[in-house]
């Protein structure tokens, strides 16, 4: 997996864990470029350190500037992250929304990135305007307040799961495919035959339906190949047990 | 909007500190069914309530169970959230996955809740055992690890985004919306105009195409109606500033 993505750029951040708490989730979602502009307390901050939880090489890694416009410069594609809506006229974008829009540049070689503001006051309008998009979480009304490195994080894992593939086939391990109707056929026949011999099908007339209301449930409960083997040693429990204590 | 969805089911949770912070991200997403089996510290736990800063309705809610057999009895669809794969027969969904699976039985009116794990153990197998799907997070391979309350989180983002218009159309305010090409050919005109006035279209055989580049660039801008009132501003500005300099 090559660990390219959009950068993750924090303006005038306040507090060193949420520098760390950034780090740590755009790690997880495989994000490295890491830039802040301006922080509070300055950089390298110790504080980051404990809540990175080992992001290192994006702590390590990370740029400073002093204004916003450097930060971008070298991006093709900019988005701002804010909590409210803005009076600008700009495209507004949910978080995998954004993460699209950035996949899709990146695939054509162009650079992007995805600015958020201080923890307080959020990104000035002066630095939403330079942006080619806003991008908003959509929350619950009543209780939208969700924090700097919570919003790095559900961005960062929109912007991973953007790389994955679009249908999540589950890979089968080794009896754990759907078994096959002949597998299915031999439980039936066992256990038909088993109740048969203990009078379970009766009256007589009705066997035959009986018989397929039993099959329809077999068939709804999607055995697999290992189920089978597991079910038909319990018909050979039971009928050792009955045949154990008729003796 | 109604807050109506998954249960979330904490087995053996440790710290307050990440209950609270479930309670958080869930109300931030519109769920508080909020469920614990066996907390460590026992119901309620002061510890709790800075972290879910101020979703106060999902903990004065909490039910608290002896086992997860109990706490799941009312529910018709289970899933458990597990950070490695298990030999278990069961689908593995991811976040969106398993938040599609639970929307499609809450509108059929069937109840489904999400377990997840002890911070440091995650769910014991007899605990995965008794669910329909295994939610697994994808991750960066390299650096895998996130907390309980940051997959409480992903996974109630994910809920809430069953919940949304699936085509994400922006409402467009009053100016933004896009300008009718009568607006644009009205600035188009404007602007050629001067600009003939001007001198700026030579050599004379050339002034078709110059004009048909200019106006492509005009196009793909993609102005909206109150972009055009600037525009044309901007265009009597200049032209004014220019007679003023030749007064």
């Amino acid at each position: 997996m090559a660990l390219v993505g959009p950068a993750i750029i924090l303006v005038a951040p306040q507090m060193g864990e949420n520098i760390g708490a950034t780090a740590r989730a755009m790690y997880n979602f495989g994000l490295t470029d890491l830039r802040l502009v301006r922080p509070r307390d300055g950089w390298p901050n110790p504080d980051a350190v404990p809540m990175a939880s080992g992001a290192k090489v994006v702590l390590d890694n990370v740029q400073v500037f002093g204004d916003t416009r450097d930060a971008v410069a070298d991006l093709q594609y900019v988005v701002a992250t804010t909590a409210r809506p803005r009076d600008l006229i700009k495209p507004v974008l949910l978080p995998h929304e954004a993460a699209g829009e950035c996949r899709a540049r990146l695939d054509k070689g162009l650079a992007a990135g995805i600015l958020f503001g201080a923890e307080r006051s959020g990104l000035a309008n002066e630095d939403v305007v330079l942006s080619d998009a806003i991008l908003q979480v959509a929350t619950n009304p009543d209780f939208s307040s969700i924090n700097l490195g919570q919003t790095v994080l559900l961005v960062s894992y929109e912007w991973f799961k953007t790389g994955l593939p679009k249908e999540h086939v589950s890979e089968f391990k080794k009896g754990e495919q759907p078994a096959t109707r002949e597998e299915l056929f031999g439980f039936m026949d066992h256990m038909e035959r088993e109740l048969d011999t203990n009078g379970f099908f009766y009256p007589p007339e009705k066997k035959l339906s009986m018989m397929q209301n039993l099959r329809s449930i077999w068939i709804r409960a999607d055995f697999r190949e290992q189920d089978i083997r597991t079910l038909r040693g319990v018909i050979s429990a039971l009928v050792t047990s009955k045949k154990k204590s008729n003796d």
